[in-house]
């Protein structure tokens, strides 16, 4: 079928105005946030109603049509890039936040409700959503839900996964499939909730979604610490751990990270430390207090050649600065950054970070490390430009490394990018071909054309 | 094949002695802890390490025969009572606890061990497994995660599925399948942990299981409050929640449960109470304090009759003593107990009560209804003598009708005790048929011959 006879099938759902099939409406749809080659589609359709994105999937199953979903695309390994040839389903007009229940502390929303817009919403009413991804200014909450975002709270709140409890989502044959509940206890049938949670849009299309909410911490007090051995940091981070102290927010920024930050930013942090930290506990005033007492106290101990807390909101908000710049200042040093996350389990991050500096020398790499170090999330972040081929060869070898050490440190691919195309190769060294089989079957029966994201997670 | 044959072929995998065929075995595990008709096994293998799991699930793959998995068979809902003629696969024999790591806080254990002899480890190294299911002193922990358990903390801790980092499992070739990890943060592959968290023996057979751990609260409070009305118990329950505390225990005991508490335990109960609330606070000791005195002014405000906050460790003990003792005191009056766990958002506990006591009315039976209001999680519990027929289709009109006004307040069908046998002609009501159809479908895949404890959640 030509691509305009395709497009009246769907504007008779969606209306013409909401079907782009331009050839600059394709190209933008034709990549995402990670380094990989685009795509182009054949059509973008924009349901402007939950329901119709019933009609829409099973007119793409009817016609064999590949379908990726697509909220914001800051997807960081390519499970919003589509099928040649295929559709686009743009949920950025479902964007509606349906219901604020205060009193029993969920909300329903329409899947692409900006992360950032709902967190904001949420807290007007003094409630409290935690995830929150490095995107979550344009991300949207189905998004998080489809990739299991994480993000800087993981530590303490957990990530995307642990606020939603249930789904709702359109199978292939266009039909509603009810999952979860608005109760904090449902064992009603599978978990498809659960198993929705990081399926990159492969197993059905979200419609509306229960999220949990939570009080808001009643105070917080952030803090840095500066060292000249990046063991030391970790060594740091384990007495926090060992206290018993779980801090909503530990932060790690090696030396190369800090050195671009600081000729980014000339903020006047310590070019020649090794490492930073950057901590932040919330709850109860009194354990706040407690809490950072300690955990400077034991940043003095264990050497830290320099610790402060934050004494006003100024102050905090200029210590959060050097993190958020991070990612802006290493991806202006060269044309193309590389962002990994492969995790480790937090007490293995000396050998992860010794495991990447080794890298970066074997193949004469810069790579800058940052990341969620309470819960061994590392962002080993690779600079480099793409067009090189020489040097990008170089990068690929890499990240296969990379992904060995995490692997042979007892962590895993992904902690919170997801799989997508980008690391669908390695999925079978992790776990096993039984476990790829297994997922294979279940997506096959569930999608038995393959039209539901093709190629993504397990490939297939 | 005569059952002295199969014997022996489980014989060459388990042992010889690891097979159990004689009358009075097959009785022993022909029910669980659910009111339902038992179902005599062919076979009882137990299988001794968890490598000898694979070869038995094949072996039942290749006859075509249904095996159940049974812990300590505690199951509510009839999800252990096994296949007429199946195999029964014991995992009790399967109860070592592989690693507690206390620097990256998680543990790793075989499906077999006892939830609260692991919790009690755990408390040795001063971590905390927050899970605690009423049947914790003997349930396992496979079984908590197959019918994702809950427990009286679930309204701060969540219940074992907020608890479940990884779960290694047999398909049905025997074949590993390997899911999640040892970090907080894992999106590689599809969730199978997830889907394999309530799931009730359906879709694999777990073998080691990554369980995540806490720090344990350092201070806590429990108080009682009577109320000589259910519905200002229930607003103190909003009021407490709207204060944004957050209790980790917060029960309630009706008029009925009070009564017959009262009579089995003496310990001067107020009979003519119309509710009492249980509630405890943890955490911090500012913040314990702070929340106790909050809520002792709070429930005072509301009207209630009496308030006491227990100062020392016996009191604690003894106010708690009436929460253990509901399900016993009511087990005692009528041959039957029947232990319901309908679950509707905490704002519509009044309205769920009222339905419970209008019900028992219409039906005219002994209902007392206990539980966790904090989280919704209500026990309506029908006392009964099943051998009475009459009577006993009363009380089955009578359950259709709880579940009924759950899904009228936007509830579940079960918070807590699974499907199993008993709930799986209701599915349908709160999800869809479509819901049912995606289910099955996924089923049949994962299990072609339908072996795999068939006939629990989905019938199928």
């Amino acid at each position: 079928m030509s691509n305009s006879k395709l497009a009246k099938e769907f504007a008779a759902i969606v209306g013409a105005k909401n079907v782009l099939h331009t050839e600059s409406d394709l190209h933008t749809y034709s990549y995402d946030s990670a380094v990989l080659t685009p795509s182009v589609p054949a059509l973008v359709v924009k349901p402007c109603t939950t329901e119709e994105i019933g009609p829409v999937t099973r007119l793409c199953n009817d016609l064999g049509l590949p379908v990726t979903v697509r909220g914001a695309g800051t997807n960081l390994s390519g499970g919003t890039i589509p099928h040649p040839g295929g559709v686009v389903l743009l949920t950025n007009g479902l964007n509606k936040i349906l219901e604020i229940n205060e009193e029993d502390l969920y909300a329903v929303v329409e899947p692409g409700v900006v992360t950032a817009q709902f967190a904001n919403e949420v807290a007007k009413r003094n409630l409290f959503y935690p995830p929150d991804p490095g995107s979550q200014a344009v991300s949207t909450l189905a998004g998080n839900v489809a990739e299991n975002a994480g993000g800087l709270r993981g530590l303490k709140y957990g990530v995307t996964k642990d606020y939603v409890m249930g789904i709702d989502f359109y199978d292939v044959n266009g039909d509603l499939i009810k999952s979860g509940s608005r109760t904090v206890k449902c064992v009603t049938g599978y978990n498809l909730t659960g198993l929705m949670i990081a399926s990159e849009g492969t197993l059905g299309i979200f419609s509306n979604i229960i999220l949990k909410l939570v009080p808001p911490p009643k105070a917080s007090k952030a803090m840095m610490a500066v060292f000249d051995d990046i063991d030391k940091a970790s060594e740091a981070v384990a007495g926090i751990i060992a206290s018993h102290i779980v801090p909503c927010t530990l932060e790690l920024l090696d030396n190369a990270v800090i050195r671009y930050v600081e000729d980014y930013t000339k903020a006047g942090l310590p070019t020649d430390a090794q490492g930073i930290l950057l901590i932040e506990v919330d709850g109860h005033p009194a354990e706040v207090a407690e809490d950072a007492e300690k955990i400077v106290k034991l940043c003095k101990k264990i050497g830290a050649t320099y610790v402060q807390a934050a004494e006003t909101a100024a102050e905090r908000e200029s210590l959060w600065t050097a993190r958020r710049n991070a990612l802006p200042a290493l991806a202006r040093a060269r044309p193309t950054t590389v962002l990994e996350d492969a995790t480790v389990p937090r007490s293995q991050i000396p050998a992860m970070i010794r495991g990447v500096n080794n890298i970066a020398k074997k193949h004469n790499l810069s790579i800058g490390t940052f990341g969620h170090a309470g819960d061994g999330n590392l962002h080993p972040t690779i600079l480099c430009d793409r067009r090189d081929k020489k040097e990008f060869a170089r990068v690929e070898e890499a990240i296969d490394e990379i992904f060995d050490v995490a692997l042979s440190l007892k962590g895993t691919l992904s902690g919170e990018h997801g799989i997508g195309i980008a690391k669908s190769k390695w999925m079978e060294k992790e776990t096993s071909r039984a476990t790829l089989d297994y997922s294979l079957n279940m997506k096959k029966a569930i999608d038995p054309k393959g039209i539901l994201n093709p190629g993504k997670i397990i490939g297939g």
